[in-house]
């Protein structure tokens, strides 16, 4: 009999966070980083699965070069580990966890940001019947401003109370159509996180993407086990075309739900949002590290081990890690992409 | 018999170079570092005087602490080192000097640049005349701008070509004074450069500063060599009075002369005029080092080490230097030292 009220966390860590360099690194993504908290995000996403009689232990779906990282904040608990032999973006990644659980899978990025887990929970528990008979179900991150960064989902009728079926998903929008939402309401961010039965996944993505269905099978019925780490077969996943969850199936399936829920959620998606997180001082800055600021307002600055020491200058972003200093102005982070494909060529 | 034509080179090296930290420490002041150049500011010094028919070997008084820096940078060049026990200034730094040497002597700070040399040597030419009979002779840079961090002089009657009666020493003026003499003509900024013999500047100290003059004998008297290092002793210098040539001797002696000179002099004495003398980019940053600027302007960047990085930011100072890194706007680099001394507390 499987168990109809646990739940398996599937945490998704497959993301390079390369928004975040130079502290976020392909060998260090953001995810294993305290950047919001004194622990790291994983650590995070890890406690809010923590309950027993809800949650069982956790898979992990991540790349082999992360697994030192991943066994170290996992911190003794026991988890699942699959290795991902390449990145096949988060529709296969998936489906490896489905083939490998039995049961509610609650599929989570590790790099995200969830103030009010109460709220989560909640929102967790109104999808679940919804859920048991097959639904796929989404959480619809309530929008606190038109971003732009962000697929929306627009929810049509609720199907029972704080549930509705979801009537179109829209693409990250341009400024002018995210406020034109805004102001209609009804339209909320696609978080990235879900929950549904394993076989209902599994069925609707056999229905929409059967390729990724079959190279899924094929690479868990050949994959080696070494304890709790699974390593699926390479070429056979590597035969996978690579699609995301919101492609393949969510976008196509007939009976998909989505859960509006406000719960502070932040995918931390830049070094400007994590300056709107933070914690600031008098003169308004974010600051974290070996620093010394002086007149100075406005400015994130973070340093994990060098000495920062600035006099005013104001609406700054200032990173310092390893041997690496990076310096834009706020609001204009999305020029960190560059100087690391720079620094990286 | 003494010659009355080869000069003793005397270069202090007492600064520690404050204003340009974090590059410049105590430990390896801005004189022993390659800032305006691939040679240092000290090797340059070296280089001024290599002519053996006008200078001999020189002397350098320095602090003990740099004794190793200074004889890797001598690079195999002979040279007297006379060590301060203890920081007295110039006016006991110099005296040191003109004990243990005899004839003429040409002080020079070991941090400035001097970009023309042949002015700086057809300035020393001209005062050689006077210079013999006994006077103390000091060259005005002419100003460029009107500078209020420099003491300025006022040349009175012309003495013989190019040499002029000093009328007044002009302590650090307010910026409307310092327009007014640019704009009257006749007055220098007082480079700290002096020319006289070692008798006549012994003597002068002994009418204004007997104290000095006194403590000075006392220390050489019971000093200690080792080759060609000259260790003065402790005691009898510690008891000395502290104080800097110009108030000392200068502003008092009677016969003191100026040499007006334009000779791309600058001391060097902060981050902006660095980046004044520095080789401007396309973008009119002066940049050393492993330095990335995109869409950035008007900087200047400089790293001996640290990977610096930046897109989208405009007249600052960034500095990187072993694991400090510095970052001001331009035209305030005076902060540096409230930075630095917020450090070291």
């Amino acid at each position: 009999m499987i168990d109809r009220t646990i739940i398996t966390p599937v945490i998704l860590s497959g993301g390079s966070g390369t928004r975040l360099w130079p502290m976020s690194r392909a060998e260090q993504p953001k995810q294993f980083l305290p950047l919001t908290a004194t622990a790291s995000m994983f650590a995070l996403t890890l406690a809010r699965i923590a309950d027993p009689t809800r949650f069982s232990d956790p898979i992990i779906v991540a790349g082999a070069r992360h697994q030192a990282l991943i066994e170290a904040q996992l911190d003794g608990r026991d988890a699942t580990l699959i290795l991902e032999p390449s990145a096949r973006n988060t529709a296969p990644a998936i489906a490896l966890a489905a083939i490998a659980c039995e049961g509610l899978m609650l599929v989570m990025p590790s790099d995200h940001v969830i103030d009010d887990v109460p709220a989560f929970h909640a929102a967790i528990e109104a999808a679940m019947p919804l859920v048991a008979s097959g639904w796929l179900v989404t959480f619809g991150i309530e929008p606190t401003g038109p971003e732009t960064g962000y697929g929306y989902i627009e929810a049509g009728d609720a199907l029972i109370t704080g549930v509705h079926r979801v009537a179109r998903f829209v693409e990250k929008p341009p400024l002018a159509e995210a406020q034109a939402m805004l102001a209609r309401g009804g339209h909320f961010w696609n978080g990235g996180i879900f929950l549904f039965r394993g076989d209902a996944y599994l069925t609707a993505l056999g229905e929409h993407a059967p390729a990724m269905l079959e190279s899924a099978n094929a690479a868990m019925n050949m994959a080696t086990r070494e304890g709790r780490v699974v390593l699926p077969d390479a070429a056979a996943f590597a035969a996978s075309p690579s699609d995301s969850i919101d492609y393949a199936v969510m976008e196509r399936a007939e009976r998909v739900a989505v859960v509006p829920v406000s719960m502070g959620w932040s995918d931390i998606g830049s070094w400007d949002a994590l300056y709107e997180l933070g914690e600031k001082d008098e003169q308004a800055n974010v600051i974290g590290g070996d620093v010394v600021a002086v007149e100075s307002a406005g400015n994130l600055i973070r340093s994990d081990g060098l000495r920062i020491s600035v006099s005013g200058v104001s609406d700054l972003i200032i990173i310092a890690s390893g041997n690496d200093i990076m310096i834009v102005p706020r609001t204009q982070s999305q020029a960190v992409k560059a100087l690391m494909s720079k620094r990286a060529s």
